[in-house]
């Protein structure tokens, strides 16, 4: 459980550190309007429940090996579905990768800032 | 709905600019060749609806969590799609990457003419 | 018929190009280690056929919407299944990438020539 | 079975030389954290077994072919779910990446060793 409170925690760092980047900022809002776009589509000419439509949509644009078991079955939904991973699939990856960089980076700093008061403790004693 | 009609204005707009870039029509011209070899395969040797098979076609080339329900059951249609996957995804995935970063650029200079409007607007107060 | 055959073609250009560089070689034959060892694997434990084996193993380390309905129901089956991907994806990956790129910039050097012929012929014409 | 314990060889090769970077280390910690956080959900909540939720953990964040057949059905597993590869997508995808560039330098690297031994075994027998 508390490396469940530990991830999210650091999650929720990298989250607002990436935030801070204006660019993230417009990734985030880009991203935001595909999926809204894309769940809308879904619920009126698929007929699927909200939660449903908000998944598929935002599985289909990330690179995963997570079935959903749900797939549009009419032409118009497979036709819409093609345009909106050609649309959503790349902005999605730049942003799944940009806060993977964060999340790694906030780790990263934070190790270090241990390392340098263990280091700090050990020059202490020294003395 | 406005939400998706913006969203399609800003990829049309981030597709006018990538054409006029003249790597991305190389780049188009061969995901559409590799495309129709494929869509015309699937239709002749697994027997699919035209739909179905550039449906296939076109996510099966798309790092995605969509399943399509479609699945060569031939020998020869499974050799073939290795073939297809190996050409086609490598183009595909950078496609995709371009057109991302061609559609967050679009967004950002949009906020960047917006930020700059209101500076000038604030500017012309002050006077 | 002819988009296939040109593809076909452009892609076998790109085989041989690729392969005058030594690290792609490299890159082939780690690869070719790694699919050997999962063929093996899943016709042996799982009890697979080789056109199923080499199909799953070649399209599971491939970042694709492509659903092979082959799926290791044993324990053994799925502890290995992670090794591999996490052994082989990123592998695979890289080899995608790099034959992507060469195919795009053999397409964009046919263009050049192309295009150095046409305006060799308008020079030639004014003269 | 010769491949198999080449490749495995390779594999360990990597590992070792890719955990000697610090920042490897970060990015496996992390990762583990996560698995281990999805792990914990998916057997409490989806009522799955541990190999069933590791396996389904370690696959969804891989960009692969594989379909695991397991998948969420409660509408909190849904939900949690897009978080899970929201967070996870981005550090396992550089984790694959920098697993895959150390495997194919370290078989750059014996090649080198290989040739370099011939090319020494050539002057030597020329004296
Ligand atoms: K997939
Ligand atoms: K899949």
């Amino acid at each position: 459980m508390l490396s469940f409170i530990l991830t999210v925690k650091r999650f929720l760092e990298a989250l607002v550190k990436a935030f801070k980047n204006p660019m993230f900022l417009s990734l985030f809002t880009t991203l935001f309007l595909i999926i809204l776009s894309g769940t809308l589509f879904y619920t009126k000419k698929e007929g699927w429940g909200v939660i449903d439509a908000i998944y598929f949509c935002v599985v289909s644009l990330i690179p995963t090996g997570v079935n959903t078991n749900l797939s549009p079955v009419t032409s118009l939904g497979k036709i819409f579905t093609m345009l909106y991973l050609v649309v959503g699939t790349g902005v999605m990856f730049i942003t799944l990768l940009t806060l993977g960089k964060t999340m790694i980076n906030t780790k990263a700093l934070e190790e270090r800032k241990t390392e340098g008061q263990k280091k700090l403790n050990e020059y202490r004693e020294k003395k």
